[in-house]
Parts: structure tokens; sequence; C-alpha cells
């Protein structure tokens, strides 16, 4: 089905790891129309979309004490522990990362320091319809809590008789997220970051979502608003050596498969002998699956490579650059060292795909389509700035003042070099009258 | 010349704060057809807009080695000094801000870590005209050196006669950067973005230009380029209480307006009479300085506003949130808790906004425009990505099998599950079999 190739040189590669482009021009006057609907008629144009998208009128957007009471009373015991470990491990990795401060005192009396101060209002897309995401509520409303982040809000779309799911509910109130909006799409991206009369605008909109909402993102991204990243279909790399387990790479690519027809499946093989088994393997399970014409569909845009010099191997990993990338190998830690792009990385024969999807800790919201070469995934660091200080005492200022007037001068910045001159002019006077 | 305000209430803040705004939509259209045209046509490209906005024919882009020994005696020994006390303070700085891996045990079994690998391919914009910022140079190239980003580019416009200001081959000498290119304006960004026979395409694009400039990397960022931040008029917010050199708070006003006519300048203070004192000051300092004409063009759209209450005075300085802030106050560390939002901070007496802009060792790149309130200032980390990493023992997907299991149920992926139960039933069936 998909197409496979033998230790391609490297003038192939662009091609071979070439993502399926979309171009989101065709949409932009769509969704530009919508955002400018929303950020001059507020409230009056949400209703209008929700009613013309979604096909549902909501007079209330927001999600009331009772329907969140409800909600938890309609989640099982056994999904309740679930999200509750998952929540304890992401919580783990994520207040990990808090940064103290500290102090460097880059010449004597000049001291410097980075705060990390929580961005105050921040948004939440959650994505509902066949897939309620509230595992992308805990991935983006564990770290914005952790941060600080004051006013936390959630928007995503309702059914058709007005209700949210009631895991997305039961999930924030458990994180501690009390303003839910039912609202979706570009209207709900529009509403974040323009305001309404009943939703507060915010500074940063996280979280995934449709070509659409996309498209609403970058949008908004050109009217200074921050954006967690740009956006793509999801992916997963594989790399299996001898070692590999058939039955566990398939069933991990499967996994990626089964997220849509656009989602990008690569393999990287030490032998073809490996590619043959996992083929066998994937023909066995991909029937089984609930989702198997969407996996098959993936499937076909997939690319089977064999690398039999690992150093290439990881070259060609490194320019593809995945969202996902996981090293199906006994030897993966030592591997793991080759590895220079790549979102987030699962080592060795028990870490899935899965785990890092919900439960291990790490964050799921993950740099697609080639960005691992520039971006980050989400974490505390995207729900914080880092501001800078210094302090200068006099004699700071003695030491180093002379230096900047001579910068600045050279720069043709006078009054920047003056700034420097009336201090260290009024020191001198103060010491002689001393 | 400027608005004084008194006490203004909450209600008003937003209209005494609006920042000029520039549509970069007019200039839309020029900028994307020049991007097109490198993106097609690479160094023929170039070479004609050089020639068409830079009035000057340029064969080699390329700096060459002979260029970059002839720089180096044309910078006077005074100045090489500063600008090597200035680098040793930055490196300072940014080292401090490399990040040891740390391994979270989330469950038992369950590694997780985050490892910071730089971002291989990073290209600088250094503007030149008539300020060549060569202090730009040591704020973005020197994170990229520790960092270790491979392949570091500098693009820079030439003077009429081919030659790039002597300033900056010595400083990018100095801090180890060789590959220097006689490119400016949109077709700089787009050969850095795009790449060309000559010059090669980077990841990720820095640096402060003009209208533009800033146009040209909003655009190539829509095509999937990562870029610093977004840019607008630098702007400096002063507070000052009665403790305040009115000297000093003037010649740091004045020194901000210098930089062009759409400079922000707002003072805040604490009672009117130090307005009145720093108002003599200013009229004093300006006729004194070069560039007068341009401080006072700045000054005119300045707002100098009392503010009795100090917590009134932070609130509305948040809601600025300043790309520079100085705190003219000896209370000055213990007011700097009740910041929010700010780029960079400046505290005390001896603390101008000119140490920072050189040589202090905080970066000088830093959110303008009201984006303090979601963007941090470039720092290592804007060189880096923060790959994260998992790794499970047979215990650890013992110990989160399960949970996994059935959140991927619940969002009724079963693919995921699957990858999971697959694992779980080797395990067993190993465990079975011994």
């Amino acid at each position: 089905m998909q197409k496979t190739f033998l230790n391609p040189g490297q003038e192939e590669w662009k091609s071979i790891l070439q993502r399926p482009v979309f171009d989101s021009k065709s949409l932009e006057d769509t969704v530009a129309a919508v955002l400018i609907d929303v950020k001059l008629n507020g409230d009056e144009a949400i209703k209008k979309y929700t009613q013309q998208f979604d096909h549902v009128e909501v007079d209330d957007f927001q999600v009331s004490d009772a329907e969140i009471e409800k909600a938890s009373s309609m989640v099982s015991d056994e999904l309740k522990s679930a999200i509750l470990q998952a929540k304890n491990n992401i919580e783990k990795f994520h207040i990990a990362q808090v940064q103290s401060i500290e102090q460097i005192e880059t010449t004597k009396g000049v001291l410097c320091w980075r705060k990390s101060i929580a961005i105050q209002k921040v948004g939440l897309y959650i994505p509902g319809g066949s897939a309620p995401l509230f595992s992308t509520l805990l991935m983006l409303g564990i770290p914005a809590i952790i941060a600080g982040c004051n006013e936390i809000i959630v928007c995503t779309p309702c059914d058709k008789d007005g209700n949210v799911n009631a895991v997305i509910l039961y999930t924030a109130q458990l994180i501690g997220i009390k303003n839910i909006y039912k609202i979706g799409g570009i209207q709900a991206i529009g509403a974040m970051a323009y305001g309404t009369s009943s939703i507060q605008q915010v500074y940063k909109i996280f979280g995934p979502g449709n070509q659409y909402v996309t498209c609403a993102k970058q949008l908004v991204s050109k009217d200074g608003l921050a954006i967690d990243m740009p956006a793509g279909p999801s992916e997963v790399a594989v790399y299996a050596d001898d070692s590999c387990h058939p039955v566990f790479v398939a069933a991990d690519l499967l996994s990626q498969a089964e997220h849509g027809a656009d989602s990008q499946v690569i393999l990287v093989a030490s032998s073809p002998a490996i590619i043959d088994d996992i083929q066998v393997e994937i023909n066995r399970q991909l029937p089984l699956l609930l989702r198997n014409k969407i996996a098959a569909a993936a499937l076909k845009n997939s690319r089977f490579i064999v690398m039999e010099n690992v150093d290439n191997a990881f070259d060609l990993l490194n320019e593809y650059a995945a969202e996902h990338l996981i090293i199906a190998s006994g030897d993966a830690i030592a591997l793991s060292n080759k590895i220079i792009n790549a979102g987030s990385v699962f080592l060795g024969h028990h870490s899935p795909e899965s785990v890092g999807d919900y439960a291990s800790g790490t964050n799921h919201t993950l740099p697609t389509n080639g960005y691992a070469k520039a971006y980050s995934g989400v974490s505390l660091d995207s729900f914080v700035k880092k501001i800078t200080f210094q302090s200068l005492s006099e004699e700071g200022i003695q030491n180093i003042g002379n230096t900047v007037e001579i910068m600045a001068a050279a720069e043709g910045l006078d009054a920047h070099k003056n700034a420097v001159t009336v201090r260290l002019e009024d020191i001198r006077r103060s010491a002689g009258s001393e």
C-alpha cells in the first residue's frame, strides 16, 4: 500500500519526506470575515455562527455550575481514576519546569536576573465533535494552573442539544478551571482574541483544531495575539532495528494512522526484513480496528524506508523532524543522542506514543509539519513570560558606564550615552563634595 | 508638548495608553512580490532588489576574509575594549540560562525529561544605514553561539561602495560568526527564509528592521518559518517617585525618544511636582542632543501621567506592558514585585535603559507594542528547542498502561489503546511462560 524506499540518497530525501501541503489561503476569506464580524458584533455574531456552523441555538454560552455537577455524575469511576493518574504525572513533569530566580553579577555592582511571570489571560480551545479531547484539556490546563495564569478560559463546541461533553467538564473542574464556554470553530478563536460582553479577551490562545480553527489562529496572531504554535496534521516516525517487536511497531504506526486520513506515518528500518515483518503485522491488526478505514487511508500516504546505515537513518529522521519519534530498539537510550529535531521521543520497546498522548507526564501539544526544527512543544514556558531585571549600584555604573558611553556614541545615539554621563558626573560631584 | 493626565480612572487607560497603529497591509503586496521573486529566482532576484532599493551592485554577497581583516584595523582600541566588556557580560548572563537535563520519574518505571538542542540553522538580520547596530549582533550572536547553532548567518546591508560597516564585521569575527552577507531589507529575509544558491536557508530569523523587514518576517512566518517575535517601535515607561533624580529621568526619556519619531515615551509619576521638575530638565537637555529633532517629535506623542496611588500606577504600567520599564525610585527592588508585564526592567537610580541596551548582560531584543503581556525577550531559549523524552520499563508500562487504555477508549481511539494492549499482553505471556 505505502511506498518503500531502499537506502535512498540524501538528494532524494526532500521528495520522500514531503508532507501534504494544505493551502489555507482558500479558507482565509471566509475565516477573516467571521473574525471581523465577531470583533465588531461580539456575542450576536457568535450566536449567529454557532447556529450557522454548529446548528444549535445557544443563549448563554457559559457552562453553568449545575451542568458541571451533572457532568461529574456521568463519568465512570474507572475513567475518573485514569484521569487522576494522568493528571498527577503531567503535574509532576510540569512542576519540575518551574525555574527559580538566579541573580548573576555580570560585573561587580551589576546584578541581572530573569523572573518567570504567568501570562495573565489565556484561552484554551478544546475541539469537540467525534473525539472529545479531554486529554488536551489536561495538557493545556495543568501547566496554565501551575504557571499561575489569572484567567483561564476554555472554549469548546457543544452538541446539538447544547451540551458540552461530560468528560471535558469533569476534567476542567478537576484541574480547577471554571470558565467554560460553549463556542467552537472560528468564532471561538475570535471571541478569545477580541473579547465580547460575555467572553474575556485573552493574550494567548492554545489548542488544536480543524483547518478553520488553525487558519483563525494564524490570522489573529497577525493581529499581535500570541498562539501556542503553528499547526499541521499529526505524525509519527518510527526507527526500528533488528531488536524491534514488529507487533508493537505495527500497533504504533496504526495508532498514528487512526487520527485522520491526512496523518503522516514514517517507518525507518535497518533492514528490508524488518519492514516485511511489520507489514505482515499491520495487515493482521488493521481490520480489527474501529477506525480501520481512516487508518488505511493514512497508510496510503505513509513512507517505509530501509536505511542500513544507522547514521544515515538518523540524518534522515532529523531532516524529517517528526512530531513524535519512536526508537524501537534495545539500544534506544544510546541512539537518542543522535536526535536533533523532534517534538517528543519515545525510547525502547515499552514506550508507545500513546503513553505520551495521555499519561507519561510529557506534553502532547507538539510541533508538527517539520516545525520541530525550530519550535518546542507546549511546556510551562508556554504559559509564562521571562522578564529580565537589572539593578546597578554606583559601583556598577562606574564599572560599565564608560563602555556604554563608547558603544552608544559609536552607534550615533548620544542621548543613550548622555543617560550614563549624567549619572557618572553626579557620582563624581558627590564624591568631590564629600 | 506632550499630554499630561492626573490620576486617570481605569476606564481612560486604554485611550491614554493607545500606541500608534501602523497598518502593514499597505506594504504587504510589495513585500509579498519581492519574497516570491526571491523564492523563485534566488540570487538573481537579490541582485536586482539590492540595486533597486539600495542602489548598489553586488556580485559576491559574502563578505570576504580580507574585508573582515581590514575592518578590524578600522575599529579603535577603545571601542574594541568596550565591545569586549559588553560581550563578557552578555555571555555571563546567557550562559547562566543553560539548562541541565533533569530526569523525572513521574510513576515508578516512567522516566521523562527535556533536552535543549540548538536550532541548527539561524539567520540574524542586522540593520545598517544611519545606525550600524553592532550591539544587536552581540545580543543575537552570543546566545546563538552559546546554544550551539550549527549554521549562523548574518545579513546586513552594505553602503554605496559595497562595504559593510567595519564595527559590525569586527563584532561578528570577535564572537565567532563567519558567514556574513551584504544583503538588506525584504530580500535579506527572503534569502534566509527560502535559501538561494549562495545563501543557506535557515529555520529561524532574528533581528530588528524597518517596516518592510518587519512585514517580510511576518509573511515568511506564515510560511512556517520561525521568527524571534513580532515587532513594533521601541518604547520606554518610567515610574518616578519623590526620590527620583529629574536629571536622570529626563535623560532616560530622551534616550528612548532619540530612536525615532515613532518611539513611545511614557512617564508615570507619583506627584505633579515631579513631572514639572522632569519637564524642566527635558527642556534643558533636549537642545544639546545631536538627534534633538527626532527626540522632540517622539516627545510630542508621549504621555505624562500623575498617579498618586502606587498600586494604581503599577496597574497602569502592567496594562501598558512596556518593552523597557525604569523604576526611578530608591524603593525600586520592593516595587519590582508589582511588575507583571514588561520586557526588561531597570531598577533604581543607576540603572538607565542604556546599560541594558549595551552592556549589563541582559538581552536588548525585547517585546514591544504590548506584546510583553505574552512574549519574552530573546534569550538562550530562543535559540533552542526543548525536546521531551520518555523511557518506560516493563514496570512502567504496567503501572500506567491501564490508564492509557481507558483514556484512549474514552476518546474513541482504539488503535491508541491497542498500542498499549499488545505490550501488556506480551509482558503477561512472557511472565506466564517463565
